[in-house]
């Protein structure tokens, strides 16, 4: 053909047969979790409590690859693996930049987001380690709802407590759990000490992703045969997404091209570390000087306004401390549509990627993710979550940097998921009635000094 | 791989270089439209004034095959052509059939259904011949939702004319058309004579798809440099279609396959032909004996309970009238979720395949269809839109009886659109709060003896 190609489509066979670990290749171990109680290093096996054994040895493991179980690739297939990497010439055109824009499409599977990698391997591991019921937690829904259709498949209950506010402005994201034989609960809830105790201090309390885990995280310890399962953040969550950026390199090979630029939107950070960690393994060893470029909400600056150091990873202080670049786990994430970033801290190996200096963050505004989400649907069709705009709205402004300097540079970002069950962040911003968050810097330190101090 | 193929993927040089056409096939010419006023033939010139020139052509060609041009089939491949067809093995498990059951993903678009591969296309003729503005109807939102992407990409304006029913209750349809750039009113409008004719009879008519045609089709013709497109029941509609099944028929191949049932939902009949009409070639020609098998709604029986005759395309009785299986234009299609399926008549070359036994048609209940999109959903993954429910119930339906009979047939299904802006219908299944409709013979006689009576 004489046209431009637009996209790469991966053959089956293409499909990963192994999770490749970051763990191999960071600079030096990272630092260990610490005891909530104690402060100090904590083993892992405290942790079996909570999680799959697989993924526990998955967490500290320092293997490269760790294989992909035969089921789980099965299922991967089934829901739309390998995912097609397509060129954005419309794009391109409009912004009139030299620039070649790329994008991995993890929004084409019944989930809508990149949340399936995991949410498939994590339910296979505890099918097979005899686990009948789950519990989790879920902020805009996009894991609630892929864990939901994972654990359809491998039949496994679940019970999903979801932050109020999601729960209430997103009843579909709610539906779509149902529809996969989930339940689903208003968090916090009366059904945990923890959520109690929020709903006494306010009974409309719009509830956090951070006390959605300890609710999830005390219904797992208080219920027989109950695990637990995390969406982002670890690293074995982060290991599981690295299908995305291992597929994208075979693509960014059939464009016979090399990306100048690797961009993504980071909550936890695990949608940004599928794709980019791949990528990042050559530049570890010295073989890529590609620039990595992570793009989060002005209204929760993790890495771009926060500290890095250890904090606790859910809001009513029961889970191990992780160090992490964070705004502190007492900070109150304003109401902003990307709802999957509303998260205090970030992965612990991305931060210290960016610690390094092997990253660096940007952060943005909501109206102009949006603008940014806008121009991406009227151009190229797909309509991306607000989340994921924070990704459209970095490469944009890498591509227009390239126009002004007139350089045919190479840029690829993960389009993480779509934004058919947020079309209200749209109609807002349609209407011209979106609210922009820009946390004073007294409100940071706030929450940043209520930290515990560690030795 | 030992694992049993789940998917065929084709590649871009397999995306079909031509349109077929089963006028050339069809066993006798159809029945010509009539003159609204004179209720004799009338010639296609009129229609000049409402349609592209080539899609008039395309209304009355008999040539098999009608060339894809070039710019439609690089949209076509940008959003997603050519689709995947996928064996449901989950779903046969779970119905422990003998049967194997495929499905064409139609869902894999950022319109979310077929629409656009008919929408493109006319959206691109209408650019080649200077079209500056397009109006059209809609009534669940697809339509709608296929033409607002196909305008942004061959920058035409858009004007929707939306059922006020679906207006009100899918807000997020609407939205998402004016992501596009379209401009949406809720009809009946105040802005149309026939709009205000229905206005006045009832302030809060809740508008159907036959005024909401009426409507665009009279904003046409009183705007300069404006034109109308419609998006199923016309000929050159279904041939646009008939990529699905060039491409299924490539698919089922390479799974060393042949549908001995091909099923598909119908309202006017577009996605379904599109699926069938490729096979329905071979059948045509005496070298299939494969059963074709369209499931529509109980509540608008047109091809089951309804008549074969000429009716008007709107219920304005502004349309040349047309020869097929109608309920009768002032039939009050009930408020069932499956929208795209509320419309009184089906397409024409359909029907007569219907009258002549080519095709049978069944129909169900929309508990029915949404209990069988549950058990897809919780099998296959994938959340059918209520319309497509009705195939997969088709299909169900088809399965269950192969495992009665102990036969191992292959069933072959159109799934025409996601679910993901209808999880309402899904929420009113989950809660039991879903009615069934089934019209009184004596409503539907009165709707049938209401046409005009042609020589």
């Amino acid at each position: 053909m004489s046209r431009t190609q637009l996209k790469a489509v991966l053959s089956e066979d293409k499909l990963p047969e192994n999770y490749y670990n970051i763990q191999h290749d960071l600079p030096e171990p990272l630092p260990p979790p610490l005891d909530p109680g104690t402060l100090k290093p904590m083993a892992p096996e405290p942790l079996l409590r909570l999680f799959a054994k697989e993924c526990v040895m998955q967490e500290v493991s320092t293997e490269e690859y760790i294989p992909i179980p035969e089921e789980v690739r099965e299922a991967y297939l089934r829901l739309g693996r390998p995912t097609p990497l397509q060129r954005a010439t419309r794009l391109e055109a409009r912004l009139g930049t030299p620039a070649k824009i790329f994008y991995k499409r993890e929004d084409l599977n019944p989930a809508g987001s990149h949340k399936p990698n995991t949410a498939i391997a994590q339910a296979y591991y505890h099918r097979k380690e005899g686990t009948e019921r789950l519990a989790t937690e879920t902020g805009a829904g996009q894991w609630g709802t892929a864990l939901a259709l994972a654990t359809a498949f491998f039949d496994i209950d679940l019970t999903v407590y979801m932050t109020r506010s999601s729960y209430n402005q997103k009843p579909y994201r709610r539906t779509l759990m149902e529809v996969y034989g989930a339940e689903v609960y208003s968090s916090p809830s009366p059904r945990t000490n923890a959520g109690r105790k929020f709903l006494e201090k306010d009974p409309d309390h719009p509830g956090s992703l951070g006390i959605a885990i300890s609710e999830a995280v005390e219904d797992c310890v208080t219920h027989d045969n109950t695990k637990y399962a995390l969406g982002s953040v670890l690293n074995h969550v982060l290991t599981h997404q690295s299908v995305i950026g291992q597929e994208a390199k075979l693509q960014m090979e059939e464009f016979d091209a090399e990306p100048d630029y690797i961009v993504g939107c980071i909550g936890g950070g695990s949608n940004y570390a599928g794709l980019a960690y791949p990528f990042m393994r050559d530049k570890l060893r010295g073989k890529s000087e590609a620039e990595f470029v992570a793009s989060e909400p002005r209204a929760v600056p993790s890495t771009t306004r926060g500290s890095y150091r250890y904090d606790f990873a859910d809001a009513g202080e029961t889970t191990p401390l992780i160090k992490m670049h964070t705004v502190g786990h007492s900070y109150q994430c304003p109401p902003i549509h990307a709802g999957g970033l509303r998260y205090h801290g970030k992965a612990p190996s991305m931060c210290m990627l960016i610690d390094k200096g092997f990253m660096r963050s940007v952060a943005y505004s909501q109206n102009e993710v949006m603008d940014a989400g806008l121009l991406f649907a009227q151009t190229e069709g797909v309509v991306p979550a607000p989340e994921s705009n924070h990704a459209v709205k970095a490469a944009i402004d890498i591509a227009l940097e390239c126009k002004r300097k007139n350089q045919p540079k190479t840029i690829l970002f993960n389009l993480s998921g779509h934004g058919l069950l947020d079309l209200k962040a749209y109609e807002d911003k349609l209407a011209d009635r979106l609210v922009d968050y820009e946390p004073a810097a007294a409100d940071l330190d706030r929450a940043l000094q209520a930290l515990p101090v560690v030795g």
